[in-house]
């Protein structure tokens, strides 16, 4: 065993969740010596929960695991997970609904499962039928080869067009018990809030009841995935899944129950803000990260609003790409959001140099020093709007002719 | 004299409107080599009118020509139009007001007018002083070099980053009577509905009340300017100007009132929409004019944002840049709206292929043929929601490589 090889290993073992294991494989349907199909099983007593695009026109996947989520599961049986890389299986008709009932009915037989215990996810190319008897042809294999050491494997199966896989992994303790959470994502296109083209799945131990975690899923996604966005364009295909095996039970009397699930969330956020960075860091032909926050703004809504704005200008995203600390275009973005304002109190930060206020542009900047800070990967934009208490952070990429070249090409 | 200057000075002939003069020089305050400032006068008895961005950070200039818009000129004095290109003269405080300020008193002096007859309007980097003393130095040398038959030079001398001039002009008939319209536009990057980085200026001698060509103006602003978008961008310089030198004037009875108006506004609209078109095609890096029409629709809100979401989203815009019938991101752009629709009931057609119906792709595309004709210099995209009877257009450009290299270089 190299190094590298032994390493991988110990790191793998450290993403080890008991009650959950992964298998991968290359179905046939798409990619070619490569694993583009994964399936997931949780042991009997484990609950999922799952947050979906708000496109109207959401996939057959997406359409069958809201429905599903919604019900309660059985709870003695497994649930199973099944995701392909490479085809959405969206805007398929009757078709892309049965693709989904048959991948059903076979996987409840093998697991001897009721179908609503059975999810799925699809990414890649919308429109295109999904082959879907190549998938059922593997699933025997899969079954077979079922493994609690395959996440990292995992994690590379559920890819399309990313450059890397997205993992996350943390130890952490609740009232000294140690808990494990862990996860992986997909998505470097179709990037905006409410989710688009992204997959994740975060998995972890700590035992919870179901609704407790359905609600702390839809708080932490709208903390972390809703707050990305790589080009504006909203997926068919946008969901998260949170399960957990509830192997490993805390001891959670009426005095330590807030403060224990509190401290859980905070570990369900940052798997989320980690993975939801990587993703952006990952955006395609990104070579910046960029922070985009607004403060003291009037309400939650209106500093959302021009976050977004900022962070899908085309102007601004291509002026970070070439190093230029144009904030006119950021004064642009502001103002086509058509939010009333008063243009003499905004404050305008780039790497902390303060580049306007009362309404015009800061003479004493050191261009050599703010050109250098901007040469960095990481590139923080502020707004001080000055007129209330409300901030709002987002993340995105900047725009380089990469994204041009890996969007003009994908489907051929 | 050449036989392309023969021509050039021929089609500046047939440009000449009877009382509006042109003038143009290098101003030094950014270009060298190239004149980046305009005036244009129109003879007393003039009518102007005028359609500004709807950005809340309006550019100085936007503020004064706003302001003064909707004032009574007096009509017994000339009208000064003056444009630069280089600095927008937007968030520049008070300082970018007092240039306004400086040149209009200057500009007052030297053609014994009032203020409120002067207009103003800059377009380029935004945040940057305008050194309006340079811009005051040349007021006496352009007045000197008025000339009827300046159009041509004074369409060169408002671009930026446009590779070509955009000129209009053309001669109608109304009741036998021959009138002329003229004009021409900049713009190509922030170019979004609500007019962005846009000017645009339009000349005619058709004799037409102030308050009838305000409406007009209006009105046709919607049905072009704002049917277009480059990047979704919206400037804080966007302004047209449509005015009349009165000089023509039809003899208009009760009978043939309307008829003689309605046929001056389909001529006011053509020369915008001609314009608008011509911004697209130069659209930074474009190679592809995209028209999209959402057809069928239950209201001209609801197709007109799914017009602009398909405009704007820049998975589709690459798609076509690379001629790839993707139709997938067209129900992505669709879905992302949260309009409802119902999928099955959509069609999608791409140079008049039909690629989706029943909520699933079609068959039996004949993809060779569909491929070629996917080389073709302009796209069609129609989307029949079958919903309704209402129809919007609009039209963009794909995105290339070269938007992005224009843009991340454009300041420095």
């Amino acid at each position: 065993m190299t190094e590298l090889e032994s390493r991988s290993r110990k790191s793998d073992k450290s993403l080890l969740i008991t009650g959950i294991n992964f298998a991968t494989c290359c179905s046939g349907t798409k990619y070619k010596n490569r694993d583009d199909l994964l399936m997931v099983v949780l042991d009997s007593g484990s609950h999922i929960c799952g947050c979906f695009t708000l496109s109207t026109m959401p996939s057959a996947p997406v359409i069958w695991s809201k429905k599903n989520i919604k019900k309660a599961i059985n709870i003695k049986q497994k649930i199973i997970l099944l995701i392909n890389a490479g085809n959405a299986n969206a805007f398929t008709g009757e078709e892309g609904l049965l693709a989904c009932e048959e991948k059903a009915s076979a996987i409840a037989s093998i697991f001897k499962c009721n179908k609503k215990n059975i999810f799925f996810a699809s990414t890649g190319v919308i429109g295109e039928k999904l082959p879907y008897n190549k998938i059922i042809q593997h699933l025997n294999y899969l079954k077979e080869n079922l493994s609690s050491s395959g996440l990292r494997a995992a994690s590379n199966a559920i890819l399309t067009t990313d450059l890397k896989p997205k993992v996350y992994t943390n130890k952490f303790k609740i009232n000294n018990e140690l808990f494990t959470i862990s996860g992986f994502a997909k998505g470097s296109g179709m990037i905006f809030p409410n989710m688009a083209t992204m997959l994740a799945f975060i998995f972890t131990d700590f035992a919870i009841d179901r609704k407790t975690l359905s609600s702390f899923t839809n708080k932490a996604v709208s903390e972390s995935f809703n707050r990305i966005s790589v080009d504006g364009d909203t997926s068919t295909s946008d969901s998260v899944f949170v399960s957990t095996s509830n192997k490993k039970s805390l001891k959670i009397t009426r005095d330590n129950r807030t403060a224990a699930l509190n401290a859980f969330y905070e570990e369900l956020k940052n798997a989320m803000v980690d993975l939801a960075k990587k993703i952006v860091m990952d955006g395609e032909g990104a070579r910046k990260f960029i922070e985009i926050t607004v403060k003291n703004a009037r309400s939650i809504a209106s500093a959302k609003e021009i976050c977004f704005s900022i962070a899908n200008s085309l102007l601004v995203k291509t002026a970070i790409a070439g190093e230029d600390a144009n904030w006119g275009r950021l004064i642009m973005a502001i103002g086509k959001t058509r939010i009333n304002l008063k243009t003499e109190k905004i404050k305008i930060y780039m790497q902390d140099f303060l580049l306007c206020k009362n309404g015009q542009g800061v003479q004493t900047v050191d261009d050599a020093k703010l050109s250098r800070a901007l040469k960095k990967k990481k590139v923080d934009i502020v707004v001080d709007l000055a007129e209330g208490h409300k901030d709002f952070t987002a993340w995105t990429s900047d725009l380089t002719e990469d994204y041009i070249k890996i969007n003009a090409d994908y489907r051929s």
